[in-house]
């Protein structure tokens, strides 16, 4: 039976390698499932990176690192939590433990009966995406923080020039010419 | 002729119970619509509960109270202010009066020519949604801002530990974990 | 705990209300949620009466025939076969007891561990939706299908009118001008 | 005051410029605005044009035939047909006349208070979308029946190619390999 | 080819007016789609016009000002930035040309091949969407903001004095009562 | 560089698993893509099973079959043909090459400036989705047409018995009671 881990993967770090590994590591047998969160977002300084962009940082950094057994999937936000599990369940291959350490989460999959984990974060001050994204802004030390393939992914697709500018973009929530 | 009082009852507490008793008392002849709003959303700080759980409250408080001739109705949030109107007039029976203390709620309806009023409130201070529910995230004296068979059902269905987990999630808007 | 029926009531006829007081019958103590299907859709052939309207009809239908303790409420159509248990049970009040005769609905909710019953229908070839419709736009004999009340709502708001107008509208699923 | 004509015009053909160029001459100072519908349809053998393309088409065939103040809308469907006139009325300029042969817009627009118009259709067998898109496919005579401009810019984008290809697309609804 | 200048319009002001004489100026054979942004919105703080009321707006002043070859087209938002160009592509006529000062617009347009280029604004202080709104809510000085026929038509609509409301409305994102 | 075949998968059988294994085998180093179109469909005559229980089906075939590097991705429908490929290449990692016998896909693909091949296909008639579920409902030999690990998931999940419920089902479209 398969586990679960959702992240928005925005960029995919060094601590989501450090969890995946432990995990693939305590339960050898079990593939994992890396559910890409709001994968529908792009293109702001929160979610910069498109979900088939995440995709590839993460084929690139398990192939880097000798991780199988993982598969990752885009996952659409949708705006209902009650049904969110009920949605996840009826796209997703069967899965028996959730890993999270997300309060939201976890309630709604412990009310629906699964089985749900707190994933031991690694250095979780350097390792967190809001302060890599930051840094990727501020032209610091953002390549010590991913793995060495999502570093060079993320060179390939000009992603600090991306970070940049959406931070110059003024926080309207429209596309367009908003004087 | 109905009346129509839209609220979004998180939870239904003593301040909308004495606005329901107010209406129906001033026309005892007209059912009251209670319109649930922000239908789709639950386990949020704001909107800690389901749409069904706000029409389980109101029901178990108004037959505690002995007041009928109430509908709850769940209605869905649409993002388009300007065919709201015309959106609830296709799904709810006739109605001629709308009750309202919200600015955007009574230009809507005046514009479309319905009559609107402006429901007394009582304690405000005390009988407010937002106090409310800050009031049970802190463990304090919510019980006495709600109906007896609210208290009891929101007991029966862990309210106060479903809004304390929800105080912990970050505001991040997307389910999952999101380091 | 309640009942629920979902039901399209396009419109709502002699056979719904048959069912209907079944139920209440058999059990007096439990309100019946009377869920008004497809609310979304209205004007075409199959649908031609807003939710609104046929909320109308079942409150006209119920007073007029002296059955209380049913509560219609509006149901959005979800095109996500899989979620939409976990929809309705968001949305609605706790219910424990499912009334259908329909093979896909059965499956959905058995799934989901609620109890199924099937109603006995009454005179089905009269009181059938698609005929009473049907009979509307030749002019018949609908009268005689729907109560009392309904038919006097219906002419009200001209509903055969209604009806035979869309009648002659081609199929295309599109409003406008479409030569 | 503007006058509003909604049609596909898949394409825009040689009826439909008929019937513009009468709207305009019975009101030459009322602007005419074209709501080109289901503008989010495309690639099918009922809809093979984007509603970029319609806008194209429309523009170049009255530039050619001298016709102006006509305003080209794209217009999405909803499927919500008793909101449709509020959703209109929300995005487009005032307008006091709707031309129509259709019968649900007729409908529509009326319980809605609009004055509506039913234009003289001209020789309907030949300019008639159906009967052109057929053609396109079958090779035949379908450049009599659209403006010049209109035949040369559906060359130009190869548009009896596209019909020819969608009409050995077989009718699932979903794109993608369907075995 | 056509140029393309989105916007929000909210409202229609002379600077503006300035960006679309001078990008006529320049380009004089080509006709300037402008696209109206946000077209779903209206009645909040931010948006406060339906995007029918911008489109008017911008007709009014551009035949005052005697501009002409310019097309308004409603844009509704989608919450997928890296499909919004192919979705704008695939409802508008042809453009080669877009204009914007908005840098997530520049990005999103480059990256698909297109020429960008940024308007030069005028007094951006006192032409700017914001300020004109707070003006409006305050009773200052708005009217010399807007080309004349905006102001009179603003008046005509009772826009101050929705603005004035719409200032009220607490920012709870919901229609309804919030208590 | 990845390839991309999509497909419906309902089920997935030997004539998909041929046409993997041919790809595979053609582009050794190549990763593929298994699109799960339609992922949002289930419970119908033509899409009986959810995409999570497609994407167990796939996995278990292929892992019989000893063919590795396909990743299995729910794909929802998008009702915007004219951006389907843009909404594709958002959210899938790079491919550059894509396997379709579907006119439409192969013409959205290539006018995006993809190349698509065709792939062969093994012994049509017996290995067509279509057959497959028609000979569940019957009780026929639709074992044979798929994958020994397709078979026995299916029984798990009492497919058969699932379709044969469906088949009683009238068209309607939408679920609940519809007399």
């Amino acid at each position: 039976m398969r586990g679960l881990l959702v992240g928005r993967f925005q960029p995919f770090h060094l601590g989501h390698l450090s969890v995946v590994r432990t995990i693939r590591a305590q339960r050898a047998d079990a593939p994992l499932i890396l559910g890409i969160g709001s994968a529908q977002a792009s293109h702001t300084a929160d979610n910069p990176f498109t979900a088939g962009e995440r995709f590839e940082m993460i084929s690139r950094a398990l192939a880097e690192a000798g991780v199988d057994h993982c598969e990752p999937v885009p996952l659409f936000d949708i705006d209902r939590h009650a049904v969110w599990v009920a949605h996840l369940t009826s796209i997703l291959p069967p899965f028996d433990l959730v890993y999270t350490n997300n309060p939201l989460t976890r309630v709604l999959f412990e009310d629906a009966g699964f089985r749900v984990e707190a994933p031991a974060l690694v250095d979780r001050v350097r390792f967190e995406g809001t302060s890599v994204r930051r840094s990727m802004v501020s032209g610091d030390t953002w390549r010590e923080c991913v793995p060495t393939a999502v570093a060079t992914y993320l060179r390939e697709i000009h992603g600090p020039e991306r970070l940049r500018l959406l931070a110059l973009h003024d926080a309207s929530g429209a596309v367009g010419v908003s004087r």
